[in-house]
């Protein structure tokens, strides 16, 4: 049975459902930064997902993904599946801009996170609400 | 026309082809890390590859996935697109081990590459071959 793991739960907010993901939202306000997480149990790697799976996984990422490189004007995508410290798999979005705090750097380990403040978290969730509505199931 | 990145050409060693993509070694000893390439002009993002692509993108990085977990009895493998360096789409697999020195961070930033010698690089592609040949076009 498939429980989001508590790490993601808690550095998360929950944005909706895709048909084969969790869709959230790290709360960091240094980049626009998502997570896929597949609603599947005890999975650590994208290949331990069945096939018709990871089939779902590379649409459900390139839809978020080019919404997100349209939405927020994008220079650039980071997509990623790390994992070395929550293994529960998870597949990093994240916006980059040239003009971002740790570019071209990776942004893992550079600056600590810096939560939304309540305002700017909510404008953002309904700016984005309209853009990302007619695939996923929306939570909030 | 499709050509490898100068930088890819440089820091790589060519392993041999699957259908969509060509597979590189990371001439960095200090991780087994593989890349990914597929062979279409000008795209930067998994999303701006066909549909078609997409899905046979996922199907030779978890092939090749798979094949390293096994051959190297890795604790973790790290999948990423970044691409903010080198614009050419490229898919880095990283296999890891809780022992190895970059661990639990990500390892891009970490350490200098340590090129292989030329004996090691040999042998590894010796004991590679057969592991990975069964689906690509070898090149060596």
């Amino acid at each position: 049975m498939f429980t989001l793991h508590p790490v993601l739960e808690k550095d998360t907010i929950k944005l909706g459902e895709f048909p084969l993901c969790h869709a959230l939202l790290m709360n960091d306000a240094n980049y626009p930064w998502f997570v896929l997480v597949p609603k599947r149990h005890n999975i650590r790697e994208i290949f331990q997902l069945k096939e018709t799976d990871q089939a779902q996984l590379v649409k459900e990422s390139s839809h978020l993904s080019q919404q997100l490189f349209e939405y927020f004007n994008a220079d650039k995508l980071n997509i990623a599946a790390l994992g070395n410290i929550v293994p529960q798999l998870h597949i990093h979005h994240i916006v980059r801009y040239t003009s971002d705090p740790a570019w071209p750097a990776p942004v893992w380990g550079r600056l600590p996170p810096l939560p939304y403040a309540e305002n700017k978290l909510n404008e953002l969730l309904e700016k984005l609400k309209p853009c990302l509505a007619n695939k996923i199931e929306w939570d909030i």
